[in-house]
């Protein structure tokens, strides 16, 4: 048992935890193990046969209640290194967002009478410049015509009381956005995204994503990003000015943390630049380079460069092969370090494209994999993960919404862990699955293995650090911060153990 | 991707692939494809989104239409190594095999009348000597007294109009016996095993579970096997006795098949003693001695020992670790060959006791390993398996059944094969879970893999000969046979290949 766990990173550091270190995971253990009896095994209202690791959207609702949960929370938890920032706005903040940008119209294909139910009817969305003056004040007026855009603040106002007024008009968009929001994972081609894309609200939502996530432990970000729409409506707003505001709403963050002192929670955030696998692969090259003139401008906002879109569906990464080599090359020429962090095996296929792209990944040298769930199955791949140091970005409440595992218990992710292979759990679509910040996806990580313990979960956030894409002088600093704050809470955990038990 | 296959089976031995086996292989790879699209991205009445290796009771209707079901039924399977036949009896064919025997009684504890609903009756049944008289005819007797002993025979026949009659009783029983069958798997204690083990009962039972078995391809068995109540209703009839029952149900069988010109169809059954981890360590040596003395009158019938039994709930396999000392002490005194062939590692937990089974098993020296369903999470486990030939039982079906897995794609069974760790595929318990011989199991993996295909399969088949316990000149007997049919098998689907497609 020795041996098969000589690999794992708890086993092979065990020298260096210290004595509090020690007691905080044996006392971690304990609630887990009181927990398991005194909540998983007890009743609970609509919620049939509960237990440890179940599936999330069923067990937010005990999760939160335990002991286990509220600890956790306030664990320091390293760096976030797998999150999609696009096309995952929460709906009805998504609405609250856009009333406050009066440039926001809205626009029916059908009036809105109390013949057609609502939910027949898509609404879609614009930026309007300020000049813009709308023919109509509501969607509902007996004279509208359709396709004619109204503010959405004056829709919303004017909406017609029998269908409900403000409040039936929110049901209406939010569940409007919702179905949108599905069905843009797949299609990339929804009204949702017309909101979304639009400046003022992206820095709100930035601004919301990365606050949430500091008061829930992470010190650090890497996030995948794709185009958007200017402040001005327009489409293909120059990226740099959208940098710009990423890199201000950051520095905004960083200042109002440092006025309160608290330095060390937040180092800051960078962005992987990504592309979709619709694109054509002769089309590449034209974010290759553009991903490398926002490299040039702004070194220390650009972290790498990702494909995204469902592995089983789409390109496999080979396909953009020729691109791939050119921009190693240019890279080379320009001396610029901007590194492969590919998704890659987000699948349950045995030899399929989507499993395939994890040779094709390695091969190309890719820093870090997205997922890697299918990893597992090959032998050679996880030897070469362990000795080359590819970390596996894991994101543990993803996979199972998203039906590659059924529960925790069956997820792979102990294969990894006891084969030596670096591991940082992420959220992946935080705003879509509710699991913001990386609490829920720790604390299922820990009640679903009577191996991993609180020192793991350590690991885990210190190896987000070590496999982020920050310099080793930044490494040193966010690590630094990172060990106080970890030494303060396991402390805390041992100096409170007899009040919590 | 040729070295991380190098240690599957099917790569290894790629050389010595006939040019017959490459051609049915790829026919059968090429049915796959074509199949996948016109039958699983089809719609079907009552089977929302379909997919190769979905949950197997809402697929199998839709399998048995497929040319690549058909076309496996008729190939060799080799051994069908794990398989419990004790209560395991379908509960329609239990009736009707109970109907069969007089001496079969049943009982109610209160009248069975118009006024209570049938389903809140729970019948028990009892073995009567042939002198028994019973007091009434009718369980639906205006006088009857309840737990009074009627006849099975006659309480159907007599059973009340109103009630239904003979059908409303069959229908009554069967669900009675269904629930208990399902309770039996923990409780061990059901009305329903008073009926399976009953000597006449059992043997029928026997017989039709081989001749399904040897109809869908299964040359060789080992049987998991408890004890049994005897012919003349008493508990604890010596175990040799029912042994003989055993011998000669599988020599008729034989018999026929000889004279049927089918010698190379089935080579015989062998048992493998069971006791139940419900046992105290203590009482584990009588079943110890009670297996050495029937090896020794039967030396060609008792193939193993092994313990069965929830591995999450009962004792661990360490629990017995003195009483199987002195049992490998006996062994070698007695210059005995008993295998222990161990479940364990049936389970999704991760440090629990039951996937902690998998160490001791393979330190007691198990031949083989019942489920090992945790072992891919074992680095080391996996190496000592594949350089110990210690071969794993993976029963496909079963474990998505038992919701180890939540459908075929999401099976940790490409690891294994990965790694190069021989695998059998089994039925475990086919009469509960109604994949009755092997092919269903076999269509479930074939299906659910792109790097698996015929050929693969055809090593599942002969790893199961070589991995029985059956001696070398058995084995080259049973794999000759094999092989003849094989070559047979794989000719037929390439000179019919044309009609196929």
């Amino acid at each position: 048992m020795k041996t098969d766990r000589g690999f794992r990173i708890d086993h092979a550091k065990s020298a260096s935890e210290s004595a509090t270190e020690i007691e905080a995971d044996r006392i971690i253990r304990q609630i887990r193990e009181i927990e398991a009896k005194s909540i998983w095994s007890a009743e609970h209202d609509n919620i049939p046969h509960p237990f440890p690791g179940m599936e999330f959207l069923t067990g937010r609702n005990i999760i939160v209640k335990t002991r286990l949960f509220r600890l956790l929370s306030k664990m320091p938890k390293g760096a976030l290194l797998h999150a999609h920032l696009d096309v995952t706005v929460n709906a009805s903040t998504l609405l609250k967002l856009a009333l406050q940008q009066s440039a926001i119209h809205i626009r029916v294909p059908t009036p809105v009478s109390i013949g057609v139910p609502l939910s027949a009817i898509v609404p879609d969305f614009s930026v309007q410049h300020h000049d813009f003056h709308a023919e109509f004040l509501s969607l509902c007026d007996v004279s509208y015509v359709p396709n004619a855009w109204v503010s959405l603040r004056k829709a919303r106002e004017m909406f017609s009381p029998t269908l409900g007024g403000p409040d039936g008009f929110e049901q209406w968009i939010i569940g409007a956005l919702s179905i949108n929001a599905t069905e843009a994972y797949l299609t990339h081609n929804t009204n949702a995204k017309k909101l979304v894309y639009y400046a003022p609200i992206w820095s709100a939502y930035i601004r919301q994503f990365l606050v949430d996530n500091i008061a829930d432990g992470v010190s650090y970000i890497e996030l995948f990003i794709r185009y958007m729409f200017g402040a001005d409506g327009r489409e293909d707003v120059p990226h740099r000015d959208w940098l710009v505001a990423f890199d201000q709403v950051c520095n905004e963050i960083k200042q109002d943390l440092h006025d309160e002192g608290r330095d060390d929670d937040f180092f800051g955030a960078k962005i992987i630049y990504t592309a979709i696998k619709t694109v054509e692969p002769a089309g590449l090259d034209w974010y290759l380079e553009d991903c490398i003139a926002l490299k040039q401008e702004f070194p220390y906002l650009v972290a790498g460069f990702d494909l995204v879109g469902d592995e089983n569906l789409l390109r496999p990464l080979i396909d953009y092969l020729e691109p791939f080599l050119r921009f190693e090359e240019r890279k080379k020429e320009l001396g610029l370090d901007i590194p492969f962090i590919f998704h890659a095996g987000e699948t349950c296929g045995d030899g399929t494209v989507a499993d395939n792209n994890l040779y094709d990944a390695i091969l190309l040298g890719t820093k870090r994999i997205g997922h890697g769930f299918s990893l597992v199955k090959h032998p050679s791949l996880l030897q070469i993960c362990r000795e080359k140091g590819i970390l596996v970005e894991v994101c543990p409440i993803s996979y199972e919404i998203l039906r590659l595992t059924s529960s925790m218990p069956m997820h792979p992710l102990p294969v990894l862990v006891n084969n030596g292979i670096p591991v940082a759990l992420s959220s992946d679509d935080p705003a879509v699955f509710g699991n913001m910040g990386l609490t829920y996806d720790f604390f299922q990580v820990l009640v679903a293995s009577e191996i991993t313990g609180l020192i793991m979960l350590g690991h885990f956030a210190r190896d987000s650090i070590t496999y982020s894409t920050l310099n080793d002088t930044e490494k040193s600093l966010v690590m630094g911060a990172w060990e106080k704050r970890w030494a303060k809470f396991v402390k805390e955990i041992v100096e409170f153990s007899e009040d919590l038990q």
